[in-house]
């Protein structure tokens, strides 16, 4: 691609030395010196770091030297395009800057922009022009911005919406998430963005945090799996107009680095328990699986305590872990205030000095919604407090993210950006990610699928019937550009004959059952009912708004995880009314209802889907679609029989069940007294309107080394009347080890499509260090003895071998 | 004392080398070789192990040589009284022994004896008496064993039941509860007894535990203070005949070492998640103040495992901490069946040897329960597998245990042992702890107490008001000695005129309402309506008998904190009935109901009581007694709010809360979306009929070393108009630290008797490790920098002032 293809955007940056002298930063900042010492190389077209042939690291090393002490602080501290557009009124397109804001944002924040902005596109790239050209053209060293946006599910300034994360893992199909990866760079890419913040590798171990929708699930290897799926579809590719040695087109963020999943009582941004072998065995492997060895480009790190330590803090988590043990060369900054809190939250600091040392000490870079602690470390360095070198190593992080990026040859929006944008194969990548998403979790008697020359009427009703229910990181409004389920199924019976009942029943957030009425006629007058209720979440404008609703989403953090308001009573009412029922959980996270899994005929979990949801979720009910998802995370029966993940450690699920009946009869067990820690469904499970047998389980060698892998092969047939996609899932047992292993543990899986009637033989690898425990002695060691080999269709697997390690 | 004070038992104990020879050990036991190797030193009448008036480590320096390895094998193997004794029938009175079991037993399980049986008094010394003169004066070295059973609120072989645990921390009263361990050992001691299992210093941060009714609750300083009192009340003395070298009467016991408290889900047994700082900051510490600071005599290991190291495998726990730092030197035994789930439960082994040289060479010994995997033991000596010096240093813990007891100048009952059971002043000492276990919730418009003169009639409802809920940990039966509510206020109101309404409303455990109408029709009839509802325990023969039920206890986990079956519906329905209404939580753990706390007129929480917890209630109720218990644990609002302790890390408990209308109303907030974390009643909360205030808070001095301790004084003053004991407590918060702190911390409490009207000075001394923080660096290091120093009545203190460490 040619430079030429860039915006030649007609900017008139009237920057002097006197505009640059009047320049006002915060009062506490550090005074502003002439931008370049006499003492520093002074850079010319023929400097290393402008050189596209050159290596990543001797552009870093060439460049480094060049910059002033300001500069380099300027390069770790997240600025703001708000600092030179007016994003106020989303609508408003006016092709306008603020220059003196401009500037005075690029003398001290200038490494990083947040751009997470709704703006007309138009107005979006001539912010990011203007921005990206002063910095090219009009600064000493020109060097260009990450200009930054989210796009967990989906480009959030106005791109795609895919499922939210938890509904991405459960397809289990890392080619497909690929996909979306890739359609969520097609979008943003263009505009010029080129770092989104995702993905979310936290597991969702403690389901009452509100941020469970974010994640791929409680399960390390799927986390790793789909993230390192979503990193390389974000990633692969690259920018136009630059060198050989770029190696990615977008930076992805793997966050929050690590263990913030798991916080205390649920509670946001709370401490989170636990030892080294904890958070190497399940916290950290999604990081070096999907970031460290996908080369990601940056990390973001978690706003809490491990142990006491914050994790920005951490310098074991961050230094020797991170940047030693895993070598990890790029840019890592830290969340939105995180530094102020270890002033204001954690206690370890009681100064903005502080903070900002301690902060970048573990080169970590800052990024705003605080008070930009780093201003302080030009004057820290001056005075001895914080090395200079520990500013070079950080600020080298963020080169080689931008080097990495191609940003020194082109850092420019494209002219063609629409083009890119919400295309057709993107729709196509959208509606399969949306019918994979969906799980179908009971089917009594094959309710489903519903014939459209059988049935003659359904009943479609409740809350989340009439409405699109997107997870957060969305947009303000971006479910306006989703498809209703009741549009859905509209469009899809249009000319079949089948009526569609609906009636809302009863809101998401409230007791009013005044609509039951209608929904109960609805269910009567009908041959089937369809009643769907859940959770809901809000997008980023209303998310933090004073006064709106969410049952989850980040900081809206359940004490339950049951239905909320009426809903449960509706679903009675209309199983009352006597017609087959077919529950939807429309939800960011396991909902505990066991009566609505003993007495629906039919349950299908939908987590928050995006622009389609409605679409694929009506091609699933009549069987257009047939189900494959599978669940990420299990299904607690209550939030007291939590956590409920299925790879808990040995022994530590112990299980002498005790119920309470519909009636309130009361029977005594011991764990627990009165329910169960089974999970209503556990991780993996998910049915298909087809079925499909295993046999001729094999491993590659039934024994190996301790330094081998080794494969696992089955056959996998369709034993029904339908054409179906199942998820093979591997398993293991580490039958004995020196430390207390899990009672299982996911170590491959393997999404297939099998026509009706035929088989597929699978193979699946497990690599040797999949074998290995975290040993008393700190170190990873696969330890001679059995493991028992499972395959299966979920962590409830059919066949099983052993494997001896030797 | 005299040795003549021991039972002179005629004994016929005709052991020949014959009879020994044709012992059987199990199948799988190493076989026993002649008890005495030629070249070890043979014992003599001056051998110095028998010297009284030798050193304690003299003496185990002087026998260990002469043990051949299976009698040291033998030593560290727990046997059982019911080896020589047939206790199946309780009541059977028969003076006789198995004498081919005692020897058998003896030959392989000598050290430690289970006798924690149901029997006659006479029986059970003559049972002791045997085994303990054939040990002294039938085995070559005559090594008396340690004879062992329960004690955690009272000795259960027919002792005395105090109130469970979690209600003698709630009296904050470590004298009185020094009392109470006297007491224990009076009546166990006289028996024969010399080792007993308590206390528990585990905390109880997970609710849905069911041994939490076993903890002093969920600080580490109450539980440090409590335990500490405990186990000097139970060592301190000597029994009679002993030489100077013994340090006590009594063997205590400290127990789960360590963390065996938070199993993961409250599910008994599992896993524990954690790091190094929790560990040490958390759980480490009681039993540091509690057990090595006081010189206890034992330990006992955790079944479970912390950050996936099995307690009983984990070197750094069991010898670097606690042999190594802590210069731990006695007895320290796993519990029962623990060795064998090394294999079972932890799969950290595959063979009883794996788990017997696992557990030995952490110098643990092996309790029964299990396959006795430690007769495995001189085999694998002998084969080179398990050094010997592993075994000899866990024998010299067991010796070193016997020699602090003076066993081998005195190892026999008493015969006076009926003069120190059930005595008047232990009566005394019960009846005192009862009265101040009871905590005072909720008093609104001083509803209590109770008049006598004013009150003609009162309610006495309720499904806990004609029961003894006793918690876990007595006695098949015990509740029988016990005095129920109605029969405590029956007594006190003899003569008064007032009448009690007693009606049952309903059962604990079901959902039966039959009983409402006339238990409303009791309150109707009555001034005031008591109601009596909580969890319930079984003694230790029903909670394992299989077809019981109970909601707490040793392995009783609840998924809920709430009322079970009717009984939060028969509050509602007494509330409704118009009266003013007392509700009496009797529970072996916070009951977590909002409507009782938003409804009832007053609010009693009374832990599971001992045999006079009914007169106690009684007297509070009426006055006659001023309460004055504190809460040693949170309530939290429901199970999905907890944890709610108050000690929770800074930064960890955001407050944002919505709620739920007693008419389903919906009001949402964000932590949590429909409920608070904010607990319902915090720890050290506790009412009395008099009112404190607080003046003149000053410090020893405002500015410390870091080497320095501090002390606190303030006058506190009963402005009511009765006569009350206050709590005075010390809080501390470290502002700024180089790791996270808790928010705040009890460093420090008091229990004063204040008459009305009246002032007191109390001066709480705070040391200077409490001010330490565990480091970064692994070390305990008092930071400098400034503290903030509060006291009250209550974690909400009162005043606060401010500490420089510089």
């Amino acid at each position: 691609m040619l430079l030429s293809a860039v915006i030649p955007l007609a900017l008139s940056l009237a920057v002097t030395a006197g505009d640059n002298g009047a320049l006002n930063g915060r009062q506490d900042a550090a005074p502003a010196p002439a931008p370049s010492a006499t003492d520093r190389p002074k850079p010319g077209p023929k400097s290393i770091y402008k050189d596209p042939s050159a290596s990543i690291e001797a552009r870093v090393n060439d460049l480094l030297p060049r910059m002033t002490l300001e500069e380099k602080v300027a390069q770790i501290i997240q600025g703001d395009m708000g600092g030179w557009m007016n994003f106020n009124n989303p609508l408003d397109n006016t092709l306008s800057h603020n220059t003196s804001g401009l500037v005075s944002m690029m003398s001290q924040k200038a490494g990083s922009i947040w751009a997470g902005y709704a703006a007309p596109y138009e107005k979006f790239v001539y912010g990011v022009n203007a921005g990206q050209r002063y910095l090219v053209e009009n600064t000493t060293l020109g060097i260009p911005a990450l200009f930054q946006s989210e796009g967990l599910h989906g480009f959030t300034n106005n791109g795609t919406i895919f499922p939210s994360a938890i509904g991405l893992a459960a397809s289990f199909n890392p080619d497909l998430l690929k996909s979306v990866g890739g359609v969520i760079s097609d979008e943003a890419e263009g505009l010029g963005i080129s770092h989104i913040f995702a993905p979310v590798l936290d597991l969702s171990r403690e389901l009452r945090w509100g941020r469970v929708e974010e994640t791929y699930g409680e399960d390390p290897f799927l986390t790793s799996a789909m993230g390192a799926a979503y990193v390389t579809g974000l990633q692969s590719g690259a920018r136009r107009g630059v060198s050989k040695t770029a190696t990615a087109r977008m930076a992805a963020t793997c966050k929050h680095y690590a263990a913030f999943g798991s916080p205390q009582g649920g509670l946001n941004l709370a401490q989170v328990s636990g030892g080294e072998r904890e958070l190497r065995t399940m916290y950290l492997k999604p990081f070096h699986k999907a970031c460290v060895e996908t080369g990601a480009l940056s990390i973001m790190t978690a706003y809490s305590s491990y142990d006491g330590v914050p994790a920005i803090a951490n310098s074991h988590l961050m230094k020797d872990i991170l940047r030693t043990e895993w070598s990890y060369p790029y840019w890592v900054t830290t969340d939105a205030g995180s530094v102020d809190l270890l002033i204001s939250l954690h206690g370890t600091c009681d100064t903005r000095e502080c903070a900002a040392k301690t902060t970048v000490e573990n080169l970590n870079g800052e990024m705003g919604g605080g008070s930009f602690t780093f201003l302080t470390l030009p004057a820290q360095v001056k005075s001895g407090a914080v090395k200079e070198s520990v500013i070079d190593e950080t600020v080298k992080t963020i080169l080689r993210t931008k080097f990495a990026l191609g940003l020194f040859e082109n850092p420019y929006p494209y002219l063609d950006y629409n083009k890119s944008i919400r295309t057709a194969t993107s729709r196509q990548t959208l509606l399969q990610m949306e019918r994979e998403a969906i799980v179908l979790l009971k089917n009594k008697n094959s309710v489903l699928p519903l014939s459209t020359t059988a049935t003659k009427s359904i009943a479609l009703i409740g809350p989340q019937a009439g409405r699109v229910s997107m997870g957060d990181y969305v947009f303000f409004n971006a479910s306006n550009n989703g498809v209703t389920p009741l549009d859905g199924f509209k469009q899809l019976l249009k000319g079949t004959g089948v009526t569609v009942n609906y009636a809302e029943g009863s809101k998401l957030w409230n007791n009013d059952e005044s609509g039951f009425d209608a929904a109960v006629a609805a269910a009567k007058k009908s041959d089937v009912a369809v009643v769907m209720v859940g959770t809901w979440s809000l997008d980023q404008t209303l998310l933090w708004t004073p006064g709106t609703n969410a049952t989850t989403g980040e900081h809206n953090d359940m004490s339950d995880l049951k239905l909320v308001g009426a809903q449960l009573a509706l679903v009675k009412a209309v199983v009352a009314a006597g017609k087959k029922t077919i529950v939807v959980l429309v939800s960011g996270t396991p909902v505990a209802e066991p009566w609505i899994a003993d007495h629906a005929d039919g349950i299908i979990q939908q987590f928050y889907p995006g622009e389609l949801g409605g679409t694929a979720l009506a091609e699933i009910v009549f069987g257009k679609v047939n189900p494959s998802g599978k669940l990420p995370v299990s299904f607690p029966r209550s939030v007291g029989t939590a956590p409920a993940f299925y790879n808990y450690l040995k022994g530590s699920r112990p299980l002498d069940p005790g119920f309470i009946s519909d009636n309130g009869t009361l029977t005594f067990g011991h764990q627990y007294v009165l329910d169960s820690p089974v999970p209503l469904w556990s991780f993996g499970e998910g049915l298909s309107y087809t079925t499909f047998a295993y046999s001729n389980l094999k491993l590659s060698s039934s024994k190996i080394g301790t330094k081998d892998g080794f494969s696992v092969t089955v056959t996998v047939s369709n034993t029904g009347k339908v054409d179906g996609q199942e998820v093979v899932q591997v398993y293991i047992t580490d039958n004995q080890a020196s430390v207390v292993t899990p009672n299982q543990e996911l170590v491959g899986f393997q999404k297939v499509s099998i026509p009706a009637g035929q088989s597929k033989t699978v193979t699946i690898k497990v690599n040797n260090d999949q074998l290995a425990v975290w040993t008393v002695g700190s170190k990873w060691v696969v330890e001679p003895g059995t493991f028992n080999v499972k395959v299966g269709s979920s962590a409830k697997t059919i066949l099983n071998t052993v494997l001896t390690v030797q």
